[in-house]
């Protein structure tokens, strides 16, 4: 069984990790567990979200690692920017939507990494961040065994991390993208009723 | 300060209620509750939910009542269609995607409000569904007081949802979820950059 953690703190953006974490999840080959910096955290939205693991006790061997955006990413956590740094060395999958990738900028974690971010002025001020060359107007981007991408692209950020990690084929993924992209009538006019 | 309520099942679907749960929950004149049938729910993407109603807990004069599909809309509940139908009788909002819209249907709930749904063949069997020429093969619909969509649908029903309760003119909210359903490189084509 292949391991996806979902890392969010306080005033996580709901909307973020939805379609990524319930493609994943209701395979019959991946599990997604949720971690945080404290055991319980509410949503932007509201919800109150109990997480599986704290940061020290993410298990070393997972397949993926999601950091989802929200309005808390001021934090200052030694072990999380260990941990990101560890698997990004390593070449391990790290995916990075919104304020988290403002925290990749702040902590020198996009060193050689082709990126995006939701604006790439809001990092001048970072001593850290090095490469804004790298810095791609796009709504997400991969690079390596990175995506990052911008808080209005949920969909693109799930389709290049299915597409990073090989969920399944290319073609397939863009299917399943399509579908909420689009939307069902949309969809079914392009390859017919998904369900039938 | 007006109040909605998520109602939530096991196996509820992660990305549905996102958009709309955020952009409520943000603003200073709303708040938004979760409910449910038992303490804590998991969604389909793995994600852990302490609710904060059981559902005779859920206050009588809340704004809103969001029902959230998944895979569990098959309870039994007679609290729950109680409480969904003294709600439309009354004239009170209710907005229902996807799973929770079979729930509608199979209790005779959409009688007397044109609706879509995630497929209408699915509710042949339903002898409590009469008004089958009131269904709308669209995204979403909106009839007086209540909001029906498909679960490819979310920021659609969203916008008719904001729409619905007058959460601010129609045109903000159509802003709102351009955002969203553009990305932000073709929103600032059409509309400027938001965050300028």
């Amino acid at each position: 069984m292949k391991r996806a953690v979902f890392l969010v703190l306080n005033k996580y953006a709901d909307w973020e990790g939805g379609y990524l974490s319930s493609q994943l999840n209701k395979d019959s080959e991946w599990m997604v567990k949720t971690a945080s910096i404290a055991h319980e955290v509410t949503s932007i939205g509201g919800f109150t979200t109990k997480v599986d693991y704290q940061i020290e006790e993410i298990p070393n061997d997972i397949d993926l690692l999601v950091l989802i955006g929200g309005d808390a990413w001021q934090v200052e956590e030694v072990k999380l920017v260990e941990l990101i740094q560890a698997r990004l060395n390593s070449g391990k999958f790290v995916a990075a939507i919104c304020g988290s990738v403002d925290y990749l900028a702040r902590n020198g974690l996009l060193d050689g990494y082709k990126h995006t971010g939701n604006a790439q002025y809001l990092w001048r001020k970072y001593i850290n961040y090095h490469n804004d060359v790298d810095y791609i107007d796009k709504q997400a981007v991969v690079d390596k065994n990175l995506v990052t991408a911008n808080g209005t692209a949920a969909l693109e950020f799930t389709n290049l991390v299915l597409k990073m990690i090989k969920f399944t084929s290319d073609e397939q993924v863009d299917k399943m993208t399509d579908l909420y992209e689009l939307g069902f009538y949309n969809y079914c006019e392009r390859y017919g009723d998904p369900f039938h």
